[in-house]
Protein backbone atom coordinates (compact mmCIF):
# COMPACT_ATOMS: atom_id res chain seq x y z
CA UNK A 1 0.00 0.00 0.00
CA UNK A 2 3.03 2.38 0.48
CA UNK A 3 4.69 0.86 -2.42
CA UNK A 4 3.55 3.84 -4.97
CA UNK A 5 4.89 6.77 -2.27
CA UNK A 6 7.95 4.90 -1.64
CA UNK A 7 8.96 4.46 -5.69
CA UNK A 8 7.63 8.20 -5.95
CA UNK A 9 9.99 9.25 -3.77
CA UNK A 10 12.76 7.34 -4.72
CA UNK A 11 13.28 9.49 -8.13
CA UNK A 12 15.66 12.27 -7.88
CA UNK A 13 14.12 15.57 -6.91
CA UNK A 14 13.91 18.07 -10.27
CA UNK A 15 12.55 21.40 -11.13
CA UNK A 16 11.43 23.21 -14.38
CA UNK A 17 12.86 26.29 -15.65
CA UNK A 18 12.23 28.54 -18.37
CA UNK A 19 14.63 29.81 -20.72
CA UNK A 20 14.80 33.58 -20.62
CA UNK A 21 15.83 35.72 -23.52
CA UNK A 22 18.67 36.97 -21.44
CA UNK A 23 20.06 33.76 -21.28
CA UNK A 24 20.08 33.60 -25.04
CA UNK A 25 22.95 34.86 -27.65
CA UNK A 26 23.33 35.71 -31.15
CA UNK A 27 22.90 32.52 -32.23
CA UNK A 28 19.34 32.12 -30.76
CA UNK A 29 20.43 29.67 -28.01
CA UNK A 30 21.25 29.51 -24.68
CA UNK A 31 25.21 31.28 -23.96
CA UNK A 32 27.11 27.94 -22.23
CA UNK A 33 27.72 30.20 -19.51
CA UNK A 34 24.06 31.00 -19.09
CA UNK A 35 23.74 27.45 -18.71
CA UNK A 36 26.27 27.09 -15.90
CA UNK A 37 24.40 30.06 -14.18
CA UNK A 38 21.47 28.45 -14.58
CA UNK A 39 22.53 25.22 -12.82
CA UNK A 40 23.08 27.34 -9.65
CA UNK A 41 19.84 28.35 -9.45
CA UNK A 42 19.05 24.72 -9.45
CA UNK A 43 21.86 23.82 -6.97
CA UNK A 44 20.09 26.96 -4.73
CA UNK A 45 16.23 25.70 -5.07
CA UNK A 46 17.38 21.55 -4.95
CA UNK A 47 19.20 22.62 -1.19
CA UNK A 48 16.23 24.35 -0.52
CA UNK A 49 13.26 22.19 -1.50
CA UNK A 50 14.81 18.62 -1.26
CA UNK A 51 17.53 19.33 1.47
CA UNK A 52 15.33 21.67 3.47
CA UNK A 53 18.26 23.90 3.96
CA UNK A 54 18.57 27.90 2.95
CA UNK A 55 21.60 28.33 0.73
CA UNK A 56 21.21 31.88 0.84
CA UNK A 57 21.34 31.66 4.78
CA UNK A 58 24.90 29.39 4.82
CA UNK A 59 26.50 31.25 2.12
CA UNK A 60 25.21 34.81 3.68
CA UNK A 61 24.77 34.71 7.87
CA UNK A 62 26.49 31.00 8.09
CA UNK A 63 29.85 32.41 5.50
CA UNK A 64 30.17 28.99 4.25
CA UNK A 65 31.11 29.08 0.66
CA UNK A 66 29.41 25.91 -1.44
CA UNK A 67 31.18 27.05 -4.74
CA UNK A 68 32.30 24.36 -6.95
CA UNK A 69 36.12 22.88 -7.38
CA UNK A 70 35.14 21.37 -10.78
CA UNK A 71 32.48 22.00 -13.28
CA UNK A 72 31.18 20.71 -16.14
CA UNK A 73 28.94 20.17 -18.87
CA UNK A 74 28.05 18.12 -21.75
CA UNK A 75 25.79 19.77 -24.06
CA UNK A 76 23.31 17.43 -26.29
CA UNK A 77 21.38 19.79 -28.05
CA UNK A 78 20.45 23.75 -28.08
CA UNK A 79 17.31 24.73 -25.62
CA UNK A 80 15.63 28.49 -26.91
CA UNK A 81 13.71 31.62 -24.90
CA UNK A 82 10.52 29.76 -24.15
CA UNK A 83 11.63 26.44 -23.18
CA UNK A 84 11.10 24.61 -20.37
CA UNK A 85 13.84 22.85 -19.04
CA UNK A 86 13.99 19.77 -16.42
CA UNK A 87 16.71 19.44 -14.15
CA UNK A 88 16.66 16.62 -11.99
CA UNK A 89 19.83 16.04 -9.33
CA UNK A 90 21.78 13.17 -8.50
CA UNK A 91 24.35 12.89 -5.50
CA UNK A 92 27.34 10.67 -6.50
CA UNK A 93 28.83 10.47 -3.27
CA UNK A 94 29.32 12.30 0.11
CA UNK A 95 32.86 13.33 0.89
CA UNK A 96 34.45 14.94 3.50
CA UNK A 97 34.66 17.86 2.22
CA UNK A 98 32.96 17.87 -1.49
CA UNK A 99 29.44 16.94 -2.78
CA UNK A 100 29.93 15.93 -6.55
CA UNK A 101 26.61 15.90 -8.25
CA UNK A 102 25.52 15.09 -11.53
CA UNK A 103 22.39 17.68 -13.25
CA UNK A 104 20.44 16.57 -16.27
CA UNK A 105 18.25 18.58 -18.20
CA UNK A 106 15.59 17.58 -20.37
CA UNK A 107 13.07 19.58 -22.58
CA UNK A 108 9.79 16.97 -23.30
CA UNK A 109 11.51 13.62 -24.36
CA UNK A 110 15.23 15.47 -25.57
CA UNK A 111 18.17 15.32 -23.27
CA UNK A 112 19.70 18.81 -23.41
CA UNK A 113 22.63 18.77 -21.23
CA UNK A 114 24.53 16.52 -18.78
CA UNK A 115 26.34 18.11 -16.08
CA UNK A 116 28.78 17.42 -13.07
CA UNK A 117 29.45 19.67 -10.41
CA UNK A 118 31.19 19.18 -7.18
CA UNK A 119 30.52 21.43 -4.66
CA UNK A 120 33.21 22.14 -2.00
CA UNK A 121 32.28 23.80 1.63
CA UNK A 122 34.69 26.13 2.23
CA UNK A 123 35.32 29.47 5.14
CA UNK A 124 34.57 32.49 3.46
CA UNK A 125 36.49 34.30 5.32
CA UNK A 126 39.82 32.10 4.57
CA UNK A 127 39.20 30.59 1.68
CA UNK A 128 40.28 27.33 2.63
CA UNK A 129 37.93 24.33 2.15
CA UNK A 130 35.84 23.01 5.33
CA UNK A 131 34.13 19.96 6.05
CA UNK A 132 30.86 19.75 5.32
CA UNK A 133 28.45 21.53 8.36
CA UNK A 134 26.69 18.41 10.13
CA UNK A 135 23.02 19.44 9.01
CA UNK A 136 24.16 19.79 5.47
CA UNK A 137 25.77 16.45 5.51
CA UNK A 138 23.15 14.76 7.13
CA UNK A 139 20.29 16.14 4.55
CA UNK A 140 22.97 15.37 1.60
CA UNK A 141 23.35 11.64 2.81
CA UNK A 142 19.35 11.29 3.38
CA UNK A 143 18.32 12.64 -0.28
CA UNK A 144 21.44 10.29 -1.93
CA UNK A 145 19.85 7.10 0.44
CA UNK A 146 16.52 8.28 -1.21
CA UNK A 147 17.60 9.32 -4.55
CA UNK A 148 16.50 5.94 -5.78
CA UNK B 1 70.53 34.04 -34.25
CA UNK B 2 66.98 33.02 -35.74
CA UNK B 3 66.57 30.33 -32.70
CA UNK B 4 65.59 32.66 -29.93
CA UNK B 5 62.49 33.65 -32.12
CA UNK B 6 61.77 30.57 -33.46
CA UNK B 7 61.65 29.45 -29.60
CA UNK B 8 59.53 32.30 -28.57
CA UNK B 9 56.69 31.50 -31.78
CA UNK B 10 56.55 27.98 -30.16
CA UNK B 11 54.68 28.75 -26.92
CA UNK B 12 50.95 28.88 -27.02
CA UNK B 13 49.28 32.24 -27.23
CA UNK B 14 48.55 33.80 -24.28
CA UNK B 15 46.59 36.96 -23.06
CA UNK B 16 45.97 39.24 -19.80
CA UNK B 17 42.85 39.64 -18.41
CA UNK B 18 41.85 41.87 -15.63
CA UNK B 19 38.95 40.62 -13.10
CA UNK B 20 36.28 43.00 -12.76
CA UNK B 21 34.45 43.84 -9.83
CA UNK B 22 31.15 42.09 -11.89
CA UNK B 23 32.38 38.75 -12.10
CA UNK B 24 33.04 38.36 -8.40
CA UNK B 25 29.98 37.20 -6.26
CA UNK B 26 29.58 37.44 -2.45
CA UNK B 27 32.24 35.82 -1.38
CA UNK B 28 34.29 38.18 -3.00
CA UNK B 29 36.00 35.46 -5.55
CA UNK B 30 34.90 35.42 -9.58
CA UNK B 31 31.55 33.43 -9.62
CA UNK B 32 31.98 29.52 -11.43
CA UNK B 33 30.12 30.70 -14.51
CA UNK B 34 31.93 34.24 -14.94
CA UNK B 35 34.94 32.09 -15.40
CA UNK B 36 33.37 30.55 -18.23
CA UNK B 37 32.18 33.58 -19.64
CA UNK B 38 35.85 35.12 -19.58
CA UNK B 39 37.20 31.66 -21.17
CA UNK B 40 34.42 32.54 -24.44
CA UNK B 41 36.51 36.39 -24.37
CA UNK B 42 39.68 34.56 -24.20
CA UNK B 43 38.59 32.39 -27.59
CA UNK B 44 37.32 35.24 -29.53
CA UNK B 45 40.57 37.12 -28.76
CA UNK B 46 42.56 33.80 -29.80
CA UNK B 47 40.68 33.84 -33.08
CA UNK B 48 41.54 37.09 -33.60
CA UNK B 49 45.34 37.42 -32.15
CA UNK B 50 46.61 33.94 -32.76
CA UNK B 51 44.40 32.31 -35.64
CA UNK B 52 44.12 35.99 -37.64
CA UNK B 53 40.65 35.41 -37.99
CA UNK B 54 37.34 37.40 -36.63
CA UNK B 55 35.07 35.42 -34.33
CA UNK B 56 32.67 37.92 -34.75
CA UNK B 57 32.40 38.11 -38.55
CA UNK B 58 32.45 34.15 -38.45
CA UNK B 59 29.37 34.44 -36.16
CA UNK B 60 27.64 37.50 -37.60
CA UNK B 61 28.16 37.43 -41.04
CA UNK B 62 29.23 34.44 -42.08
CA UNK B 63 26.48 32.76 -39.76
CA UNK B 64 28.77 29.76 -38.62
CA UNK B 65 28.82 29.31 -35.13
CA UNK B 66 31.57 28.19 -32.38
CA UNK B 67 29.50 27.17 -29.56
CA UNK B 68 30.52 24.20 -27.33
CA UNK B 69 29.57 20.89 -27.30
CA UNK B 70 31.88 20.10 -23.63
CA UNK B 71 33.08 22.50 -21.51
CA UNK B 72 34.98 21.92 -18.17
CA UNK B 73 37.08 23.67 -15.76
CA UNK B 74 38.58 22.72 -12.73
CA UNK B 75 39.18 25.23 -10.59
CA UNK B 76 42.32 25.20 -8.32
CA UNK B 77 42.54 28.85 -6.86
CA UNK B 78 39.94 31.65 -6.56
CA UNK B 79 40.17 34.85 -7.93
CA UNK B 80 39.51 38.42 -6.62
CA UNK B 81 38.64 41.63 -8.74
CA UNK B 82 41.68 43.35 -9.68
CA UNK B 83 43.86 40.03 -10.35
CA UNK B 84 45.29 40.09 -13.80
CA UNK B 85 44.93 36.30 -14.98
CA UNK B 86 47.36 35.21 -17.87
CA UNK B 87 45.41 32.80 -20.25
CA UNK B 88 46.59 30.46 -22.28
CA UNK B 89 45.25 28.55 -24.77
CA UNK B 90 46.74 24.60 -26.26
CA UNK B 91 44.95 22.81 -29.11
CA UNK B 92 44.37 19.05 -28.65
CA UNK B 93 43.70 18.20 -32.16
CA UNK B 94 41.56 19.38 -35.11
CA UNK B 95 38.89 17.18 -35.60
CA UNK B 96 36.15 17.24 -38.78
CA UNK B 97 33.96 19.54 -36.92
CA UNK B 98 35.13 20.14 -33.66
CA UNK B 99 38.21 21.89 -32.19
CA UNK B 100 39.02 20.55 -28.60
CA UNK B 101 41.23 23.07 -26.69
CA UNK B 102 42.68 23.64 -23.08
CA UNK B 103 42.91 26.47 -21.38
CA UNK B 104 45.32 27.41 -18.41
CA UNK B 105 44.51 30.35 -16.72
CA UNK B 106 47.44 31.76 -13.88
CA UNK B 107 48.32 34.42 -11.61
CA UNK B 108 51.46 35.54 -10.73
CA UNK B 109 53.20 31.64 -10.44
CA UNK B 110 49.50 30.16 -9.08
CA UNK B 111 47.47 28.45 -10.93
CA UNK B 112 43.90 29.43 -10.92
CA UNK B 113 41.97 27.24 -12.99
CA UNK B 114 42.21 24.76 -15.63
CA UNK B 115 39.65 24.46 -18.66
CA UNK B 116 38.66 22.54 -21.56
CA UNK B 117 36.43 23.52 -24.21
CA UNK B 118 35.58 21.45 -27.25
CA UNK B 119 34.41 23.90 -30.13
CA UNK B 120 31.97 23.00 -32.68
CA UNK B 121 31.75 24.59 -35.95
CA UNK B 122 27.78 24.83 -36.50
CA UNK B 123 25.44 26.25 -39.67
CA UNK B 124 23.35 28.67 -37.59
CA UNK B 125 20.58 28.80 -39.47
CA UNK B 126 20.29 24.76 -39.38
CA UNK B 127 21.87 24.25 -35.68
CA UNK B 128 23.61 21.40 -37.07
CA UNK B 129 27.16 20.55 -37.25
CA UNK B 130 29.21 21.62 -40.14
CA UNK B 131 32.69 20.73 -41.18
CA UNK B 132 34.92 23.27 -40.04
CA UNK B 133 35.52 25.88 -42.86
CA UNK B 134 38.79 26.04 -44.61
CA UNK B 135 40.12 29.20 -43.68
CA UNK B 136 39.77 28.12 -39.45
CA UNK B 137 41.10 24.62 -40.38
CA UNK B 138 44.38 25.98 -41.65
CA UNK B 139 44.66 28.74 -39.12
CA UNK B 140 44.51 26.01 -36.12
CA UNK B 141 46.06 23.35 -37.95
CA UNK B 142 48.92 26.21 -38.37
CA UNK B 143 48.61 26.92 -34.79
CA UNK B 144 48.85 23.68 -33.41
CA UNK B 145 52.29 22.63 -35.46
CA UNK B 146 53.08 25.95 -33.71
CA UNK B 147 52.09 25.88 -30.39
CA UNK B 148 55.45 23.43 -29.30
CA UNK C 1 -21.35 43.01 -5.02
CA UNK C 2 -19.02 43.14 -7.70
CA UNK C 3 -17.24 45.38 -6.23
CA UNK C 4 -14.69 43.59 -4.64
CA UNK C 5 -13.51 41.62 -7.92
CA UNK C 6 -13.34 45.09 -9.56
CA UNK C 7 -11.15 46.64 -7.31
CA UNK C 8 -9.19 43.76 -7.47
CA UNK C 9 -8.96 43.86 -10.98
CA UNK C 10 -7.85 47.42 -11.06
CA UNK C 11 -4.58 46.76 -9.37
CA UNK C 12 -1.43 46.67 -11.29
CA UNK C 13 0.05 43.39 -12.19
CA UNK C 14 2.67 42.13 -9.14
CA UNK C 15 4.87 39.24 -9.13
CA UNK C 16 7.79 38.13 -7.10
CA UNK C 17 10.99 36.93 -7.91
CA UNK C 18 13.51 35.48 -5.03
CA UNK C 19 17.02 37.35 -5.31
CA UNK C 20 19.99 34.76 -6.29
CA UNK C 21 23.23 34.44 -5.01
CA UNK C 22 24.50 34.76 -8.77
CA UNK C 23 22.58 38.63 -8.38
CA UNK C 24 24.77 39.78 -5.96
CA UNK C 25 28.19 41.27 -6.14
CA UNK C 26 30.79 41.12 -4.03
CA UNK C 27 29.36 43.75 -1.45
CA UNK C 28 26.82 41.31 -0.93
CA UNK C 29 23.92 43.13 -2.38
CA UNK C 30 22.21 42.87 -6.19
CA UNK C 31 24.82 44.28 -8.51
CA UNK C 32 22.67 47.19 -10.72
CA UNK C 33 23.14 45.45 -14.38
CA UNK C 34 21.42 42.69 -12.37
CA UNK C 35 18.80 44.72 -11.40
CA UNK C 36 18.04 45.31 -14.94
CA UNK C 37 18.55 42.23 -15.98
CA UNK C 38 15.49 41.08 -13.95
CA UNK C 39 13.51 43.65 -14.81
CA UNK C 40 13.42 42.06 -18.21
CA UNK C 41 12.76 39.21 -16.53
CA UNK C 42 9.09 41.13 -14.79
CA UNK C 43 8.67 42.34 -18.19
CA UNK C 44 8.50 38.82 -20.03
CA UNK C 45 5.98 37.14 -17.41
CA UNK C 46 4.16 40.42 -17.47
CA UNK C 47 3.65 39.91 -21.05
CA UNK C 48 2.53 36.46 -20.89
CA UNK C 49 0.49 36.96 -17.47
CA UNK C 50 -1.28 40.22 -17.77
CA UNK C 51 -1.21 40.66 -21.38
CA UNK C 52 -1.39 36.71 -22.10
CA UNK C 53 0.88 37.68 -25.54
CA UNK C 54 3.74 35.06 -25.73
CA UNK C 55 7.02 37.59 -25.21
CA UNK C 56 9.38 35.17 -26.46
CA UNK C 57 7.24 34.17 -29.81
CA UNK C 58 6.89 37.97 -30.43
CA UNK C 59 10.93 37.83 -30.43
CA UNK C 60 11.74 34.78 -31.95
CA UNK C 61 8.93 33.57 -34.69
CA UNK C 62 7.32 37.10 -35.20
CA UNK C 63 10.93 38.56 -35.09
CA UNK C 64 9.71 41.84 -33.41
CA UNK C 65 11.78 43.19 -30.81
CA UNK C 66 11.10 44.55 -27.65
CA UNK C 67 14.12 46.25 -26.99
CA UNK C 68 14.15 49.61 -24.84
CA UNK C 69 14.83 53.11 -25.84
CA UNK C 70 15.38 54.26 -22.60
CA UNK C 71 15.56 52.37 -19.17
CA UNK C 72 16.49 53.98 -15.59
CA UNK C 73 16.39 52.68 -11.99
CA UNK C 74 16.40 54.67 -8.94
CA UNK C 75 17.76 52.44 -6.20
CA UNK C 76 16.10 53.10 -2.56
CA UNK C 77 17.68 50.16 -0.55
CA UNK C 78 19.56 47.00 -1.18
CA UNK C 79 18.26 43.75 -1.97
CA UNK C 80 20.44 40.79 -0.93
CA UNK C 81 20.40 37.09 -1.81
CA UNK C 82 17.07 35.23 -0.57
CA UNK C 83 15.11 38.57 -0.36
CA UNK C 84 11.80 38.18 -2.59
CA UNK C 85 10.76 41.41 -4.13
CA UNK C 86 7.24 41.72 -5.29
CA UNK C 87 7.49 44.06 -8.94
CA UNK C 88 4.53 45.49 -10.21
CA UNK C 89 4.08 47.13 -13.75
CA UNK C 90 2.51 50.53 -14.70
CA UNK C 91 1.75 51.59 -18.42
CA UNK C 92 2.05 55.09 -18.80
CA UNK C 93 0.36 55.23 -22.07
CA UNK C 94 0.74 53.29 -24.93
CA UNK C 95 2.14 55.26 -27.72
CA UNK C 96 2.92 54.89 -31.98
CA UNK C 97 5.69 52.62 -31.75
CA UNK C 98 6.79 52.87 -27.86
CA UNK C 99 5.45 51.46 -24.39
CA UNK C 100 6.88 53.93 -21.46
CA UNK C 101 6.24 51.58 -18.17
CA UNK C 102 6.81 52.01 -14.53
CA UNK C 103 8.49 49.02 -12.58
CA UNK C 104 8.45 49.52 -8.52
CA UNK C 105 9.90 46.61 -6.56
CA UNK C 106 9.56 46.09 -2.77
CA UNK C 107 10.70 44.02 -0.13
CA UNK C 108 7.71 43.73 3.08
CA UNK C 109 6.94 47.40 3.12
CA UNK C 110 10.36 48.39 1.95
CA UNK C 111 10.73 50.38 -1.51
CA UNK C 112 13.86 48.56 -3.28
CA UNK C 113 13.57 50.75 -6.27
CA UNK C 114 11.83 52.65 -9.05
CA UNK C 115 11.96 52.00 -12.71
CA UNK C 116 11.66 53.64 -16.15
CA UNK C 117 11.54 51.68 -18.86
CA UNK C 118 10.67 52.83 -22.86
CA UNK C 119 10.01 49.35 -25.01
CA UNK C 120 9.91 50.37 -28.56
CA UNK C 121 8.84 47.40 -30.96
CA UNK C 122 11.09 47.09 -33.83
CA UNK C 123 11.74 44.83 -37.06
CA UNK C 124 14.33 42.41 -35.89
CA UNK C 125 15.68 42.07 -39.29
CA UNK C 126 16.04 45.87 -40.43
CA UNK C 127 16.27 46.65 -36.54
CA UNK C 128 13.64 49.80 -37.14
CA UNK C 129 11.12 50.90 -35.01
CA UNK C 130 7.68 49.82 -36.30
CA UNK C 131 4.17 50.54 -35.13
CA UNK C 132 3.00 48.01 -31.95
CA UNK C 133 1.51 45.05 -33.44
CA UNK C 134 -2.00 45.09 -33.45
CA UNK C 135 -2.42 42.06 -30.35
CA UNK C 136 -0.11 44.00 -28.03
CA UNK C 137 -1.61 47.20 -28.80
CA UNK C 138 -4.79 46.01 -27.61
CA UNK C 139 -3.59 44.24 -24.40
CA UNK C 140 -1.68 47.04 -23.53
CA UNK C 141 -4.78 49.30 -23.70
CA UNK C 142 -6.72 46.91 -21.89
CA UNK C 143 -4.81 46.63 -19.31
CA UNK C 144 -3.93 49.98 -18.96
CA UNK C 145 -7.40 51.31 -18.61
CA UNK C 146 -7.74 47.89 -15.93
CA UNK C 147 -4.52 49.06 -13.87
CA UNK C 148 -6.35 51.78 -12.11
CA UNK D 1 53.40 76.33 -26.89
CA UNK D 2 51.60 74.69 -24.09
CA UNK D 3 48.05 75.78 -25.91
CA UNK D 4 48.03 72.15 -27.96
CA UNK D 5 48.74 70.10 -24.64
CA UNK D 6 46.53 72.37 -22.49
CA UNK D 7 43.78 71.88 -24.76
CA UNK D 8 43.98 68.39 -24.90
CA UNK D 9 44.21 67.96 -21.18
CA UNK D 10 40.78 69.74 -21.26
CA UNK D 11 39.27 66.83 -22.68
CA UNK D 12 37.36 63.90 -20.81
CA UNK D 13 38.80 61.14 -20.42
CA UNK D 14 37.74 58.01 -23.11
CA UNK D 15 38.26 54.49 -23.15
CA UNK D 16 37.22 52.02 -26.05
CA UNK D 17 35.44 48.52 -25.26
CA UNK D 18 35.07 45.90 -27.91
CA UNK D 19 31.94 44.39 -28.05
CA UNK D 20 31.77 40.37 -27.11
CA UNK D 21 29.85 37.95 -28.00
CA UNK D 22 28.43 37.39 -24.78
CA UNK D 23 27.10 41.37 -24.35
CA UNK D 24 24.84 40.78 -27.57
CA UNK D 25 20.96 38.88 -27.61
CA UNK D 26 19.27 36.98 -29.70
CA UNK D 27 18.24 40.24 -31.50
CA UNK D 28 21.88 40.19 -32.20
CA UNK D 29 22.18 43.72 -30.67
CA UNK D 30 23.88 44.43 -27.07
CA UNK D 31 21.60 43.61 -24.44
CA UNK D 32 20.45 46.98 -22.55
CA UNK D 33 21.44 45.30 -18.36
CA UNK D 34 25.00 44.16 -21.04
CA UNK D 35 25.02 47.89 -21.70
CA UNK D 36 25.10 48.69 -18.24
CA UNK D 37 27.40 46.14 -16.85
CA UNK D 38 30.34 47.50 -19.24
CA UNK D 39 29.56 50.97 -18.34
CA UNK D 40 30.64 49.17 -14.65
CA UNK D 41 33.88 48.46 -16.56
CA UNK D 42 34.43 52.34 -17.90
CA UNK D 43 33.95 53.68 -14.18
CA UNK D 44 36.68 50.65 -13.04
CA UNK D 45 39.18 52.51 -15.75
CA UNK D 46 37.90 55.51 -15.23
CA UNK D 47 39.19 55.42 -11.71
CA UNK D 48 42.23 54.05 -12.51
CA UNK D 49 43.54 56.21 -15.35
CA UNK D 50 41.86 59.13 -15.06
CA UNK D 51 41.45 59.69 -11.23
CA UNK D 52 44.76 57.63 -10.52
CA UNK D 53 42.04 55.66 -7.87
CA UNK D 54 42.22 51.39 -7.66
CA UNK D 55 38.97 50.93 -8.03
CA UNK D 56 39.21 47.51 -6.85
CA UNK D 57 41.05 48.20 -3.68
CA UNK D 58 38.43 51.26 -2.70
CA UNK D 59 36.08 48.25 -3.01
CA UNK D 60 37.87 45.83 -1.48
CA UNK D 61 40.50 46.47 1.02
CA UNK D 62 38.91 49.77 2.32
CA UNK D 63 35.45 48.53 1.82
CA UNK D 64 33.80 51.64 0.61
CA UNK D 65 30.91 50.68 -1.76
CA UNK D 66 30.92 52.79 -5.14
CA UNK D 67 27.13 51.31 -6.07
CA UNK D 68 24.61 53.79 -7.78
CA UNK D 69 21.46 55.19 -6.40
CA UNK D 70 20.50 56.35 -10.20
CA UNK D 71 20.85 54.88 -13.16
CA UNK D 72 19.76 55.95 -16.60
CA UNK D 73 20.64 55.30 -20.31
CA UNK D 74 19.03 56.52 -23.29
CA UNK D 75 19.85 53.95 -25.92
CA UNK D 76 20.11 55.82 -29.43
CA UNK D 77 21.34 53.06 -31.76
CA UNK D 78 22.48 49.69 -31.34
CA UNK D 79 25.50 48.00 -30.92
CA UNK D 80 26.72 44.88 -32.42
CA UNK D 81 29.18 42.04 -31.71
CA UNK D 82 33.25 43.27 -32.78
CA UNK D 83 31.65 46.99 -32.69
CA UNK D 84 34.11 49.33 -31.03
CA UNK D 85 32.42 51.72 -29.20
CA UNK D 86 34.20 55.14 -27.31
CA UNK D 87 32.79 55.81 -23.93
CA UNK D 88 34.08 59.24 -22.44
CA UNK D 89 33.16 60.59 -18.79
CA UNK D 90 31.95 63.80 -17.44
CA UNK D 91 31.47 64.62 -13.79
CA UNK D 92 28.72 66.84 -13.55
CA UNK D 93 29.42 67.87 -10.09
CA UNK D 94 30.53 66.63 -6.59
CA UNK D 95 28.16 66.17 -3.96
CA UNK D 96 28.98 65.27 0.08
CA UNK D 97 28.40 61.63 -0.71
CA UNK D 98 28.16 61.01 -4.46
CA UNK D 99 29.38 61.82 -7.52
CA UNK D 100 26.95 61.86 -10.55
CA UNK D 101 28.53 61.04 -14.03
CA UNK D 102 27.78 61.00 -17.44
CA UNK D 103 28.74 58.57 -19.73
CA UNK D 104 28.70 58.79 -23.82
CA UNK D 105 29.57 56.39 -26.05
CA UNK D 106 29.58 56.88 -29.99
CA UNK D 107 30.50 54.02 -33.02
CA UNK D 108 32.54 55.90 -35.66
CA UNK D 109 30.62 59.20 -35.75
CA UNK D 110 27.49 57.38 -34.61
CA UNK D 111 26.14 58.22 -30.73
CA UNK D 112 25.05 54.85 -29.67
CA UNK D 113 24.04 55.70 -25.59
CA UNK D 114 24.21 58.49 -23.02
CA UNK D 115 24.14 57.56 -19.44
CA UNK D 116 23.37 58.88 -16.12
CA UNK D 117 25.13 57.49 -13.17
CA UNK D 118 25.37 58.32 -9.59
CA UNK D 119 27.67 57.34 -7.49
CA UNK D 120 27.31 57.03 -3.97
CA UNK D 121 29.77 56.08 -1.42
CA UNK D 122 28.79 53.74 1.17
CA UNK D 123 30.06 51.90 4.16
CA UNK D 124 30.24 48.33 2.35
CA UNK D 125 29.99 46.96 6.57
CA UNK D 126 26.91 48.73 7.41
CA UNK D 127 25.35 50.07 3.65
CA UNK D 128 25.11 53.44 4.70
CA UNK D 129 26.29 56.43 2.68
CA UNK D 130 29.44 58.08 3.73
CA UNK D 131 31.33 61.03 2.85
CA UNK D 132 33.18 60.90 -0.30
CA UNK D 133 36.82 59.93 0.93
CA UNK D 134 39.21 62.59 0.85
CA UNK D 135 41.86 60.86 -1.68
CA UNK D 136 38.56 60.35 -4.17
CA UNK D 137 37.10 64.03 -3.55
CA UNK D 138 40.52 65.59 -4.40
CA UNK D 139 40.73 63.40 -7.46
CA UNK D 140 37.44 63.58 -8.66
CA UNK D 141 37.35 67.56 -7.96
CA UNK D 142 40.64 67.78 -10.11
CA UNK D 143 39.32 65.48 -12.80
CA UNK D 144 36.18 67.92 -12.98
CA UNK D 145 38.35 71.27 -13.20
CA UNK D 146 40.08 69.56 -15.92
CA UNK D 147 37.17 68.09 -18.13
CA UNK D 148 37.26 71.45 -20.04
Amino acid sequence: MTAAPAAAARRPWSTTITIRFSHCDPAGIVYFASHFDILNSVMEDWFAEALGIDYHHVVGARRVGLGYAHAACDFAAPARMGDRLVYSVTVERVGTKSIPVRIGATKDATEILTASLVIVTTDLDSGAAVPIPGDIRTAVTAYLERQG
